[in-house]
């Protein structure tokens, strides 16, 4: 007799829920299949700014002369890339670390698991930005955790809320834990916090007696002197949890991110993820340990840099000219702009309608939201956009919002 | 002020250990610096077994030729991957699966850590066998799960004691859950259970409603013809749920498995693994595709079967010339003997006084067992040994056997 899988499945599976961009990412595909689409909908750097040729040459060299490339590595890492990993923090984020403070994960995204694992239970508060990266939020309901949303401003987190939040949260008796913000550059707003803000939360943070989670993931991509810092870099009192990732700058595939933390934090995280996966993918490894090296980083950055700025203000300078008077972040680092259309409108529904009758596609940004504060939102990326469509592509969506507004209204 | 890290762990913590291999591999690491070390102490295959040259060239033209080799997959792998290991199921395994039912993982491990996820509470039982691999046992753990030990013989799992234990269980009023087996190959006993064990197995599986978890790492590495099939080839009735990998025959560093499973499960694996780390690597994803598509799987485990069977062969030649009268598997399939030593000798001093005095690393074994019946059983790895020097390191275990017991016993 078959089983009644239902029976089999845990308390945890209630948690469990499909990321709702996958829907989106599927009908991008789909339509791609069909017609040309311009897609804004990304959420990864342009792959013909990253060196693969390059790449290609470092993997047969790895695999010709390495042995251990098709070996596992230890479960924390290959120890020469986390000495690497340890000077990269030191000349490009000024934080001083040790190889042992880092374990090497398969991104940034396996970093935020292991910290679930190690630190949420069901019932535990989590804050995040609102909006906020929607797999962090995802992954961390494994864990049975509440997430309490924090609004954005163009300074990033607004931390008077978190404060006040905070407070409000300490009557109920959880177990307030975690504070996780992509400062720099952040998914989905494109938004940088500043140095006020940094100290604020910092403050926050020790005098509420909480940890923060820093996702570093686009302090890659900074476009003009931003004057900042990263928190880990600024903190005094060992609250901070770094969450590095090369994906944003040396290709998401590759899959090479790494938590960087206390001894007692990163030594139940290496205990844990060895059973998890065994490793890192070891070629990837090798690939980032000798991009790293041979001090390729500089130049890569570099190029990434000058690319993205330059799709930015283009994506900047045609929403300015075809969608006036729409509210829409200026990212200074990162690779997104959030665009908020006007009020009526439903992000998701001109997204469908955009890719169907324009071939444009954007990604509606409700799913980062932790209340319904982002249903008439979109979230636009300019790394992967070509740069001589960013305009066409932009007035294809002002051409639909006319349809679908009957006005002149956004025009 | 510094935080105390501790009360911001969650419960799950006191569940995750580190694994006692680990300070062992430590050891071998530490003295192969200093001495030539003749190693029985690996879980891989031998890099010079694996074609290294070719996933040179292969990673060398995906780079150039495919943009999305450093981008994200889909969370459940490439299509074409999937399709391809659909396709080896039914070449070489005998079963008849959809690539819809396939998610690939980082590695077999990770599969094995999404059924954890997706199925198991704290106090939940799993039954394993006794010796099981370690780092199956150690990861559910992290769930909370209970894990019950069955006896292995020469037929692999003791299925009588199985259902014994099944019944036993069933008043205590827990949850029994999954039979986690690797019913080719054991790691570590290298044991293969017989086709009759495998159908009472499904029928006890059938009769007291549990699914059967098949881990088949080591169905690649069959050395005679054993007239087995895998358990999800014989199973009428959706109760097992498939592990793959290939770490153990294209290399343990690409990080390459999957879970095959009915519809229901793999939907929500699918959800799961999303978050968790969005995709396996995708460099490794176009290796593995490659290898699969130009039929050239045949060819490495031709290559790798010949070469391990010599190996296999050596070494147990010299075990029953040197240690004569002493225990130890036969393995038909995978890369693992397992020795009893005289029943007075703890594996753990044996095996550090032979990497000590005469620098030899075997990996002892009771961490494998869920009892402390395997406190004087050693593992020893033959696909890494070399070949011309597997005599020389079962010599040394019997020269060091003598010097422990003082007797003739093991010569």
């Amino acid at each position: 007799m078959s089983p009644v899988y239902e029976k089999f499945l845990s308390s945890r599976v209630n948690y469990i829920e499909t990321s709702p961009i996958r829907e989106a990412v599927s009908k991008i595909a789909a339509r791609s299949r069909v017609a040309k689409v311009i897609s804004f909908a990304a959420g990864e750097p342009d792959p013909d700014v990253i060196p693969r040729e390059l790449y290609g040459e470092l993997a047969r060299e790895v695999f010709a002369r390495e042995k251990k490339s098709v070996a596992y590595s230890p479960a924390d890492g290959l120890p020469d890339l986390k000495a690497e990993i340890a000077g990269f923090m030191k000349e490009y984020e000024g934080v001083a670390t040790t190889p042992e403070n880092i374990v090497v994960t398969l991104g940034g995204s396996q970093a935020i698991d292991i910290v679930g694992r190690l630190m949420l239970d069901p019932g535990d508060i989590v804050f995040v930005e609102n909006p906020s990266y929607v797999n962090t939020i995802l992954v961390w309901r494994h864990y049975g955790v509440r997430t309490i949303g924090i609004p954005v401003d163009d300074e990033g987190m607004v931390t008077e809320r978190l404060e006040e939040a905070v407070k409000a949260m300490r009557g109920e008796g959880r177990k307030l834990k975690l504070v996780y913000t992509i400062p720099t550059g952040q998914n989905p707003s494109g938004v940088t916090m500043s140095m006020e803000r940094r100290k604020h939360l910092l403050e926050i943070a020790s005098r509420h007696d909480l940890l923060i989670v820093e996702d570093a993931a686009y302090n890659h991509l900074v476009y003009e002197p931003a004057g900042i810092k990263p928190l880990r870099a600024m903190d005094g009192e060992g609250r901070v949890l770094y969450i590095g990732s090369f994906s944003k700058i040396f290709g998401t595939g590759l899959r090479i991110g790494w938590l960087e933390a206390p001894g007692e934090i990163v030594e139940k995280a290496r205990a844990a993820k060895g059973p998890m996966d065994m490793c890192a993918p070891v070629p990837s490894q090798y690939i980032v340990l000798n991009i790293l090296r041979n001090k390729l980083y500089r130049t890569i950055r570099e190029k990434a840099v000058s690319e993205y700025r330059v799709k930015r203000d283009l994506m900047i300078s045609a929403i300015e000219k075809h969608l006036p008077g729409l509210r829409h972040t200026r990212p200074v680092a990162g690779m997104f702009i959030l665009l908020w259309l006007p009020g009526m409108l439903d992000g998701r529904v001109f997204a469908d309608q955009l890719l169907e009758k324009h071939n444009v596609a954007v990604i509606p940004a409700a799913a980062f939201y932790t209340d319904d504060s982002g249903r008439n939102v979109v979230r636009l990326n300019f790394s992967m956009s070509e740069k001589d469509l960013i305009e066409e592509g932009v007035k294809r969506m002002s051409m639909l919002l006319k349809e679908m507004t009957g006005s002149s209204q956004a025009t």
